[in-house]
């Protein structure tokens, strides 16, 4: 607690808060629900995004921007999407001085936009397929937020793909699923299960949802993407149609698949520890930090001079010397780990005697002295096993916090403790509200990989073909 | 007129419109002033960007994200800032199905949101300077739109920077525009004059502001992007002060600077032709595609396996081979040439059997056939010459198109056919409006690098130190 970080064992939620405020990742702003993302948590946003852009773009998807505005009349259209959107959006109601005419809502996901002009671009099956994504921000009104993982205003991309056929969409909705489930492990370092959302669960305006669900360190699961298969159901509700091959015209089918900003307090809850901040080196804005250590102005002049000559020719993104003279050694320290750099370097006057450097892993704590010679090369690895132990280290977690459950009463109580259950469901909604309603947990997903099992609904105990995981989430 | 463009000696402005639709840059949306921008004018925007970006960053500033929302009172705060932008925003009273206590503003412009926070930030001379940049939606209602430069909501960046003194922040300013000056010549090939703007054209809530203003093909003047030294105004109405190394508790120094989507809008006007748009090479997403000519499959074939096999180790975001089989050639030259891709390869079978390929440059549809061993370099070096050349056509139009003036009446008469007017103005809001009313055209801006110059206003006939820059402008 010596950086005001409460323990996550006194309270999770509590450390979750400090890390994330203290870090100076985001901060509360002024509007209620509303946060600041600040430079620390923006340039990790940042770095998600560049590597996201960049698997979208290789799968041949292009960036566009549509308005944030939705007319109330477009937002109606899609019956089940307005019933499930409508009720949590901000409206605006005049503009410019005036009242306007019909009331604007601001996007809390643009597929009714999209859709409507999905109409004009589509008129053959030389125009499909289309495969846009869009970086924005939406709102939707919550009640509860938290810091990252639930606000009011938040920053995601939204991808909106049309195309001729069901296979075509369908094939569309899986790929990107398991591009999200790709990025959650070789970047964020975060295992991830990847699974179909029941149908209460699904997308309003889905025929079904694709997720892909962490576990954090407390066990509870949180959902950090979803990719949804729109069947035709937005093409009916503008009227989007297509000229065939065989001259007929047909409904265009759909998907849309998102990731947001949550993705940041995702990484936050799987790595970081009571010293604060862990951040894997793949998303570091920041990889290695250099604390040189004084005592004189005479020792300051030699130990910068000396960090200076042996990282003369390193990538200047790489790394950055903390030459401030107002601060001492051991509270840049604290501000560092706090930051979660994953590597840092102390060098002082004996130091640079021996050409020598002590290099920290944020990670582990683990400390070793290094000749700066041929440095850079060894950092780099070291920034590469950092990244497969922190990926390592939440398998294990995961697969150490998953387990069977076949008694509702023994679940119940197992599942307070946090975890993955695997437990047998009938498939019906009124068991599903019966798991969330006396356990507090909830169904997470049937999961795509899952073996066949016969057995009985935990709940009813009527035939389940097959396992799914229910936890408690975020 | 093939393509449905209009051409530019017959209507301007149409043909402007007609460049951005027909290529598919942008579309009207269904909200009234606002625009879809669509993955090729994206593109464009994507290249601004980052290239931009890297100039921010490279002179040592960061991002972060403010909410969207602004509380109503905090609008007020800056007498000034409340009076210029109040009237044109766009305001939510309801969200979440209910009314809201306090209306919440969408952004316009983020001073008043990142001012509040920087009261929680700043507390010491070790907390300043702070260099943060936003990219973002902003909403302002205007009344006359116009794609891409002028629409109710657009994207921009916009800078906020926190100084400990008058002298840091004021340079700050300075070389902010000159950022936006040396990425619109050296990226958009788009030579602009920089200079200060008058007090009745300032930014609401600044002491003084800076612009680069660009010449358009019609010679009309187009404001490309401002920097405002801020004073101690927004620290002011927020009371952001800081402890001096003195010990003493002052207000802090602020500049703001934005450019937006509207740049995409002036490389259009700046480069285009009647033929479509045109790209400056370092803003193209695609510097090159490939139109295989064939007649039979089989010479299908010859010809794509050709080009694959010459282009095999080029990198793929590089070039397109547009192997359609549905369209016929000319109607790929079309599409390419609207569209504005920098060169063109054509190939057919006899060019295969004579390893060779016809190179067409987009911007003075020149062709030269060269050997297809050892392209790669001289396509590089070609698009170097394209973007090159169309600077020095943009710097020449402005120099030829830039007047000296000193009769009203024939300033009035002459400015009506385009052009940048050097006059000389007293420098009062009088005459100011006088021109403006008389002549439809304003006082661009009172460049940096003016000679000092005695002289009369052209209004008034008192006295002038310098000439100032005066035009018609979008």
């Amino acid at each position: 607690m010596a950086k005001g970080i409460t323990t996550r064992e006194q309270d999770y939620s509590q450390w979750y808060i400090d890390v994330v405020l203290k870090s100076e990742m985001a901060d509360y702003s002024p509007v209620k629900g509303c946060m600041v993302i600040r430079p620390t948590g923006y340039g990790i946003w940042e770095n998600m995004q560049k590597n996201l852009d960049r698997m979208f773009k290789e799968t041949g998807h292009v960036n566009a921007y549509f308005p944030m505005f939705i007319p109330e009349s477009f937002m109606q259209k899609e019956a089940e999407h307005v019933e499930g959107f409508a009720p949590e959006c901000a409206v605006v109601t005049h503009a410019g001085g005036k009242k306007l005419e019909e009331p604007l809502f601001i996007r809390p996901t643009s597929e009714t936009m999209i859709w409507s002009m999905y109409k004009k671009w589509i008129n053959s099956y030389r125009d499909l397929p289309i495969l846009i994504n869009q970086w924005a921000n939406v709102v939707r009104w919550e009640m509860r937020t938290r810091l990252f993982l639930r606000t009011t205003e938040f920053l995601w991309q939204e991808g909106h793909t049309a195309h001729a056929n069901e296979e075509e969409a369908i094939e569309e909705t899986d790929k990107m699923v398991h591009i999200y489930q790709k990025f959650a492990e070789d970047y964020m370092a975060m295992p991830c299960i990847v699974g179909k959302k029941s149908e209460q669960e699904k997308f309003a305006g889905a025929v079904h949802t694709l997720s892909i669900e962490a576990m954090m360190q407390d066990g509870k699961a949180l959902q950090a993407g979803t990719s949804h298969y729109l069947g035709q159901n937005f093409a009916k509700a503008f009227d989007v149609q297509f000229q065939d091959t065989d001259k007929e015209r047909k409904y265009v089918y759909a998907t849309s698949w998102g990731v947001s900003t949550r993705l940041v307090g995702a990484m936050v809850m799987s790595h970081s520890d009571d010293q604060g901040l862990v951040i894997p080196p793949k998303l570091a804005p920041l990889p290695v930090v250099i604390v040189p250590i004084w005592k004189s102005d005479e020792e300051m002049e030699t130990v910068l001079a000396n960090a200076r000559a042996f990282t003369t020719d390193w990538d200047k993104l790489f790394f950055k010397i903390d030459d401030r003279d107002n601060i001492k050694p051991g509270r840049k320290f604290n501000e560092w780990e706090l930051k979660g750099i994953p590597i840092r370097l102390e060098i002082g006057p004996r130091d640079c005697e021996n050409n020598e450097v002590v290099v920290v892993r944020r990670d582990t704590g683990e400390k070793v002295t290094m000749p700066t010679n041929g440095l850079l090369p060894k950092l780099e690895a070291m920034l590469e096993t950092i990244q497969s132990d922190l990926l390592a280290a939440a398998k294990k977690r995961m697969e150490e916090n998953t387990h069977i459950a076949d008694d509702f009463k023994e679940y119940k109580k197992a599942v307070k403790t946090g975890g993955f259950y695997k437990i047998h469901w009938c498939g019906s909604n009124q068991c599903e509200d019966y798991i969330q309603e006396r356990s507090k947990s909830t169904i997470r997903c049937i999961p795509l990989d899952a073996e066949p099992e016969e057995g009985e609904c935990i709940v009813c105990q009527k035939p389940s073909a097959q396992r799914v995981i229910a936890a408690q989430s975020y």
